[in-house]
């Protein structure tokens, strides 16, 4: 990552396997950069509906916590809820599927809904937000289900859709089935080719793009992908 | 840790450091029981004054997580109330012990006032509470101050209280400042001697003594400590 | 009403059409008694399977305030739950009679689950409470499926209950239909002789059976009924 | 008020006294105007800084109801909050006007910030809202301290103000001192000219512009004043 004015970057992996960078900023302005080639296999999402539910007695132990409740996912208060509506829904993948066809149906989008302490509750009740709302709100009804969910944050391209250009930041989760996890996204639901995962944690809190200490106000924020042939990429 | 009926035990230590035993029960009676011998210094939580407050750009990576959001936390909900309490009283030490001081003095303690959604928010507003309650609203405003807070579960003796009897299963939080990490207790606010820390996490959800996936009613939990000569213990 | 030491009595007709005592206390013990003979039909509650829904505007003015939130009945945040809970049964009695249906059978009744800012929101996430939390959850749906209701305290008696000696203060609630108020009870959820209405409101707090300001502790609570013949009551 | 397409309008008297008007709209577009001449002393709000509060016990009977619990100010939640705020200011006159300073400086404006289901609580720890918002938490504060405050819904000129043009729909509330209601407004925090007051209630659910029953887009508001003479307003 280039900082600019330069910094000195420490960068270590946090508790959840991801690469975090820190750097102390003087006061002013910060342009912070990145660019990087990533090796995309260009299929879609991975769909697999016999992935099984592993029982809770047989999950692996550092996949245990993403069962647990988070700031905006109150798993605590969706575990009656949870059953109510996906209990007779097959276990598994079906299951998850489920509730992202719920929330994907009944949940609408719109910047404007967007808010720091919106919660999986207040999404539930409100049925209005932004991609992280409705990720929440998929996750923690997977965990009130026992089944381990994990918030991601990341880049979605836009290649195989319609309209174009809308290559942006965006998150989704992951579900913990057979013998991994398996993307899920409650807000596009559907397969998507390209996304780039960057964090991935119990929920938006864990993952924020940046969490700054002191005032930053964010006043440019530009994405820009382009494809290139492996060919390319090798030189 | 003695499992009856026998269990097949598998023991982890998880992302906060903490030893976990997992295991699988069988429908029915179920009794776990465990024996310890601990070697205590016999002297009271350690007072110190003058320790600072580091800056978050000089916290340790493995501390920053303990300023983000958790489930019974919300930081996000207390940045600018805990400001407006706290901000005049001077950083480090006497900054934690005014937030249990103002704690310890409002709040009120009961067993009927405990629920498992309560959160910090909730004990703010509310005022009663069990240890759990008490701990949770100090992590929070410690943590929207910049002061690293994680929520500490053990066992808290009767050593040097007047009445004894009391030795039980408690939690108190632990803040990060100079270089270590310090107790507090916002609940008993007083020095202690023979604190057992049993695990430590973001909030009560990280830790809870047991986690149970499926219907567990407790129906007996005793408690037994006897104090031992250093003598007697390296027989 | 009787208050010792004797006070200055003053009695009023609320919004909500119940009359309201007001006194000032002096500092020390207070004992408020009052005795009252009640004629009773002696049938249990009316039951109209046929008592249709009438739409909004139709419904007499004063009945509309019903359909409106409250603090305890969040009808904003239940608009869309409560269609797709209830939106498939017929309108009318049934409709009603399916909330209390739901409440009853998902609902656990427990005095310690009691607390003073429970909404029905907490009542349907937690699935615990008194009659108090049962009737505003039934309450809350109700109004958001447009069907007035209002929130009542009263004096519940045993008459024709199988367990006796149960005869208590309680709260139920009604609902307009066809074209009057019905009584309907979600934590009983059965016909009941003998409802004394004492008071109707929007939610518990309109019609708390005692509002103090300032201090006031309640240590004794005694409720006795007697039932008399008509021949006695007309001495 | 006039409808279009014209519809058969009828006109009550709610419980808090507002002039209200039902009517059934048909499927389409519906245009709702109304034109009023009204007599405004031209001076700004009253100023008493004498007003005494009135001890509870000596309220009218219909000013008691303004000390209570509403939808979206939880006089319950803040019952010692705003005591601990502002206990020590000294009652009456100047405690109210503390507590629209309060808020005055510590809220920050804008229309991004609002959303229907935003509570007093809510304003309180997020800090940003819209007019209705700083009202709310302003009313909430005031009853948890025994002084009756009423929402207020009208219409605000910009008469005095240095940017005219602003004449807006607004909200402000009133509290009860000495023996009248008093407009104070946590909003502007300052006196102002030509206040309509249109309608009073507990909170903003009470006194809505408009409740619709049914799907209902708004797609223009217009107002518009003209200040007349009164040799003018006369003929």
């Amino acid at each position: 990552m280039l900082v600019e004015p330069a910094a000195q970057i420490d960068s270590f992996i946090d508790s959840f396997g991801n690469r975090c960078t820190r750097f102390f900023a003087q006061q002013g302005t910060l342009r912070l950069s990145n660019s990087t080639l990533i090796c995309d296999s260009g299929l879609p999402d991975e769909i697999n509906p016999n992935a099984r539910e592993i029982p809770v007695q047989d999950l692996p132990h550092d996949v245990v916590r993403y069962l647990y409740n988070s700031r905006y996912c109150e798993v605590d208060r969706f575990s009656i809820i949870a059953l109510e509506h996906f209990g007779s829904v097959p276990p598994g993948w079906s299951r998850v599927q489920a509730i992202c066809d719920w929330i994907h149906t009944r949940v609408t989008f719109g910047y404007q809904y967007a808010r720091p302490t919106k919660t999986a509750l207040d999404v539930y009740t409100e049925r209005f937000g932004v991609c992280r709302d409705f990720q929440h709100l998929a996750v923690t009804r997977c965990r009130a289900l026992n089944i381990p969910a994990r918030y991601v944050t990341g880049c979605l391209g836009d290649i195989g859709i319609p309209v174009t250009g809308v290559m942006d930041f965006s998150a989704w989760f992951e579900v913990y089935l057979e013998n991994r996890w398996w993307a899920f996204d409650a807000r596009n639901n559907q397969p998507r080719i390209g996304r780039v995962l960057m964090a991935a944690g119990r929920d938006a809190s864990d993952v924020a793009i940046t969490t700054s200490f002191g005032m930053a106000n964010l006043t440019h924020f530009t994405v820009v992908s382009d494809q290139v042939q492996p060919a390319q990429a090798h030189l």
